[in-house]
């Protein structure tokens, strides 16, 4: 929050005053970067401009995927009804509202629970087109279970299937595969600026490390991988795989197996393409059923398993 | 119902027995077939197959977004841990489980409050690539207030945040942008064969008109437009828009605004764009601030409104 209160600050001061440091930058290759500008800029707008402000809403998380990736942070998006992914917020006209009041109203309808301040304000961008919008982005860390009660309270709000069609939280993690997590959600389609808010947050706040966000979002720029082909979902050949036999060679523990991702890559990709316990299976039994859908899980939405019990049961069945 | 129960009752015969009609295809253009099969013929297959099973719940929707579009119907689906968007399900392994005993064992760690029959069997499908996957997919109309139940009981079950992120409804209508709507939501990431799987649904089950799913899957696959750039998120330019005071000249009600969209195009999708009410805003001023920022809220995270709003200030102020 002291980056936050600095920047606000920081707009606060009349342009050209002393010596400021540059505005921070997103610098993530393969992403344009937005024009910053102060608050204070901002805010000198003629009225011709638009002002938009969104927040993100964000909470250290301990959890870890399949008992073994690190979370890092639930972040909240929401699914919005145009079909595209977007933060919270809306227009805040200048003329009755200060930017906070008038984003409070905006998340007032569909979160109840949270108001912003001043404090939590990020960064404002000049958005590109025709028109003259100025976006302005938030960011306040809550608690775990403060940012649940607002999952909670979103879908029984007023606006739940109409302007807002679901909240998501975005994964923060990049699996194995190096397309699972982070860069497979960055494939999809985001409204405006969000996606650069996204990235420019989780850079600014140090939420992911910067290499890791620069790698997510070149991957997502590579030639599409087959398997993960987004025009069609449905027409790509799967990743090159080991044969589900490679898997159980190495009779390791489950940690032991998951620590040694760089001799097992294969392994760990199909390991993490899994998900939810596959449905009538327990313990050893869930070993043959990965065996027997190896990385193919990683195609045909899995159901999964961590990769302890993949690694309880060495021998596996082949794929025939 | 009737066209499940037929198409379960199918898959139950024998094949080659009597002249039993064509399994129904997808026919969308642009969307490659996957290879339909029975239920009989994929019970028949071997042990080297792996048998997913997922489902798309879903409910009549009386709703209007905006007070004018009709939402159809709410269709659950979920974002996946991986980033990708999927139907709730996962593998079942037919040695101990039927495939809706094995269906069902999934849907309890998540949803908890719906169980699946054969009746609710509605395809299967051969997946592409190198793995012997069978998808069987099952559909269940529900109530919308049992579907909000179970929209309820995901964001308090034990895999939210984990393996699913949070559950979203599907747009099922096209704004008159073309874009917005379930144009949007089918450029962004699935999972496998969950867009066809979708898809196919909304076609059998008759809730989208066929011409209307494949203007979407057109959509999506035309050139990006700019504005819903999905690669970048932020790179494009704004689509073409009329001027802010073009969308004032007709003084009508709401409604005639609205059904009038042969003339208004523009009008209309620049209303379709907005979102939420605009913070800080009621009734008159909020149509200053459409006229403010007319398209431009398709793009830059728009604040809503809806027609009626508009159309009752006729007058509006130029973009400058």
């Amino acid at each position: 929050m002291a980056a936050m209160g600095a920047m606000a600050a920081m707009g606060t001061l009349p342009a050209g005053v002393g010596a400021l440091p540059p505005l921070p930058t997103l610098g993530v290759p393969g992403v344009p970067e937005l024009k910053p500008l102060t608050r204070y800029e901002a805010m000198r707008l003629g009225p011709g401009w638009s002002h938009s402000c969104h927040a993100m809403l964000y909470a250290p998380n301990p959890g870890m995927l399949f008992g073994r990736i690190p979370l890092r942070y639930a972040v909240l998006m929401q699914m919005r009804f145009d079909g595209l992914l977007g933060f919270p917020g809306g227009f805040v006209d200048r003329r009755y509202w200060s930017l906070e009041d008038g984003l409070n109203r905006v998340l007032g309808l569909g979160l109840g629970c949270v108001r912003l301040t001043e404090a939590d304000y990020l960064c404002s961008h000049l958005t590109e087109g025709p028109h003259r919008v100025v976006a302005h982005f938030y960011a306040r860390q809550l608690t775990l279970e403060e940012l649940h009660t607002i999952e909670i309270s979103a879908v029984h709000s007023r606006d739940h299937g109409l302007e807002v069609m679901g909240m998501v939280r975005v994964p923060l993690y990049t699996q194995k595969d190096r397309m699972g997590g982070l860069p497979n959600f960055l494939g999809n389609s985001f409204v405006g600026t969000a996606k650069f808010q996204l990235l420019f947050a989780l850079k600014i706040l140090n939420m992911v490390p910067e290499e890791k966000l620069a790698e997510a979002v070149a991957a997502t720029q590579k030639p599409k991988k087959p398997a993960i082909d987004q025009a069609s979902g449905v027409t790509g050949n799967l990743p090159a795989a080991k044969p589900a036999n490679e898997l159980a060679v190495p009779a390791k523990t489950g940690n032991e197996l998951a620590d040694r991702a760089e001799n097992q890559a294969a392994a760990q990709a199909a390991v993490e393409a899994a998900e939810q316990p596959v449905a009538g299976l327990e313990s050893g039994a869930i070993v043959e059923q990965l065996a027997a859908v190896p990385a193919a899980e990683a195609v045909e939405q899995p159901a999964g398993l961590g990769a302890d019990a993949v690694a309880e049961q060495p021998v596996a069945e082949p794929m025939e």
